[in-house]
């Protein structure tokens, strides 16, 4: 016997059908004999309606609202999903994230879980019922419904695994795996058969849209092993997230992400001295900012320099506003900025001890005659900006000369 | 300053307009100065959806599930409506039922509520902000959802309006009021303006689909003023329920009733001693129907008698199962049903005082040819079965007969 976590997407509960196919494939489980949670998201549809409502209703809205309204698509189908178990025969409960409860920081429309007691859900198990938990909402300090963005039921499904210690988090979607990139620009893109904790990491938070970050990081903190496959084809093999010693074959790069995400901010001529940096992110992060890529050029003459970064393309007014109210105290001649931008991002923990990885990012790129106006490294990644026009022809480039192509 | 409960139905709340207008006028409360909070049904078609799903995926469900789902649609409008009032400038926050909490009994799907602790409530609306609470809901002591039966946002925003102690509660719907009939099928219906709650607790128990009889109960109870009005014409004048004392012309009969939810059950030829009401009528409690009409034939012979009773029509068939297992304990010869029976009731305080009411109502259905089966009276009504081809014909004769027509 086992405990098992599984996670069951919009697309997989988007119908009363597919709800019943879900609660076969949990049934499946259970006549294996394994106690079983499973996490489910809203109908798909359900979530962009409400918030379509939301922002109608109320263009500055408040999150907390917010996170009352939109939190009522989960709670649909994990009452469904109790429902069409209990009509096949498998003893069920549903669980909302207050009930269990899954406990959340305040931060509305993007909590973080901060801790689920298992006491409810081992309880629950204990009894021969399956728990079926409503994803991406929890209950904040404030006593409020929470949610954790969008993809958190990704993070719902692996907290609640490593809360009930389950043996395995089997995290179903309408994709069979991890690709190597995203196939739907790149027909060469192969599932991977296994993939690293901190290289999954990286790819969800360089734009792979396959598992929410912070799920990821759950999963690595707390070592649960993490499968992804299709639930309309199960048996399709799927990817196995897993500790980097189990890879046995280490290739420099394993995967490529994209983002379109992007905005860049140049500063031009801002003095070059001690304390200008502050000068310029101090405005951007009280304004609630993210800054990600960072290059400052050599200053020419010892005076004067300039200065780009990026920010979410979203937020792009907003800092654009900060930065113009700030600028006396920053002092710069010109302000320029462009929001038709990508990031290109290569990942694999092979590059650690493989030389000249990033070489031949460059290389490929420039053969393609696609400029690269800002770079930025870590151990596992390397990450350029581009014209947004590239994205395609700059994947597949990549896809290509890391030998990632299928054979 | 007043404190005030508002109430609005889903077709008050079923589009974004429909929740901008509910949203203005609880602003014009608020304007007054007044202390408000709103309870909310669910978007109209939103519950029937939703129990839809419910029957789709499992015939016989698990009433907590069934609260779980259906719960979603009452949740979803008192975040909108916090959100519309926070777009036109006006603090609002929503409640959960588990947020107040509700207090309710785990007689799931048609909970009673039990206690409303009022702390919450009061200290929202002593920060200023608008309460909007998700009607129809509430939270059992197994810690799951629970929904009051149908009408129960009624009950809902009467029992909020005890909770703050609230000087009224307005109950808005798409009708402007109580009738002394249903408009539908007797077009010199007329509004009452005020109606004691003892005649709307019979009214609403007898048929009128007005209000939930729960909440007439709480009301009078608590002696909340409750105003029923319409949403769409909020001037229009409403009916006020008030006290008995407060009416000052006491006609015999205020208003007329009716209900097509019955069946008539005969058993033929029982003996006639003591202890056959118990033989009769603990299976029938045993199997959780509700038994209402009740007439005896005086005895022939002293030995054998006819029984005859009515009960909701939907639990016709297993009441006819429930006595022909009871049947050899009751020793009847025959049992007979008919599912085509209605139930007409006049309805009066002014009853009490002047004689020959009921005579009234019985030749006046005996002119039109209407034969009645059984009949049962109390204080202030008197009820009659009646073949329901004649419903409409007998409402409207009555309705002339005691001069509820309007001029």
């Amino acid at each position: 016997m086992a405990k098992i976590a599984m996670k069951f997407g919009g697309t997989s509960v988007a119908d009363l059908d597919r709800i019943r196919n879900v609660a076969q494939l949990v049934k499946k489980e259970v006549d294996r004999g394994h106690q079983v949670a499973v996490v489910v998201s809203a109908m798909s549809g359900e979530t962009n309606k409400l918030v379509g409502y939301i922002n109608a209703l109320s263009p500055h809205y408040d999150p907390r609202e917010y996170d009352t309204v939109v939190a009522a698509g989960e709670q649909v189908t994990c009452g469904l999903l109790a429902l069409a178990l209990g009509a096949i025969g498998i003893p069920a409960r549903s669980f909302l994230g207050w009930q269990i409860p899954i406990q959340t920081s305040a931060m509305h429309a993007s909590a973080r879980i901060e801790d689920i007691p298992p006491e409810n859900l081992d309880a629950c198990l204990a009894s021969g019922k399956v728990a079926v938990v409503a994803g991406f909402q929890g209950v904040a300090e404030d006593n409020r419904v929470s949610t954790l963005g969008r993809g958190g039921s990704d993070t719902s499904a692996v907290a609640v695994a490593a809360a009930m210690k389950a043996d395995r988090c089997d995290i179903y979607t309408d994709v069979d795996g991890v690709y190597t990139t995203d196939p739907r620009i790149a027909s060469k893109a192969r599932r991977m058969e296994k993939i690293a904790f901190e290289e999954m990491l990286e790819m969800a938070s360089l734009g792979a849209k396959v598992l929410q970050t912070r799920s990821v990081e759950i999963a690595m903190q707390h070592r649960v092993p993490v499968r992804v496959l299709s639930t309309f084809d199960p048996d399709a093999g799927g990817t196995l997230l897993c500790d980097e010693e189990d890879i046995v074959e280490k290739k420099p790069v394993t995967g490529i992400a994209y983002s379109r995400d992007e905005a860049k901010i140049s500063l031009m001529k801002i003095p070059d001295h001690p304390g200008i940096a502050a000068a310029i992110f101090g405005p951007l992060a009280n304004a609630g900012i993210n800054v990600d890529m960072i290059v400052q050029n050599i200053s020419e003459d010892g005076k004067r320099t300039d200065l780009t970064f990026t920010c979410p393309r979203t937020e792009l007014p907003r800092a654009l506003k900060a930065l113009e109210e700030a600028a006396p105290a920053i002092g710069y001649r010109e302000i320029t900025s462009d929001a038709n931008v990508a990031k290109i991002s290569i990942i694999g923990i092979g590059m650690r001890t493989h030389p000249g990885v990033a070489q031949t990012m460059f290389r490929t790129l420039s053969e393609k005659g696609i400029n690269i106006s800002v770079i930025s490294t870590s151990e596992i990644k390397v990450s350029v900006l581009i014209a947004e026009e590239y994205v395609e022809l700059a994947v597949r480039a990549l896809h290509s000369a890391y030998e990632l192509d299928v054979a």
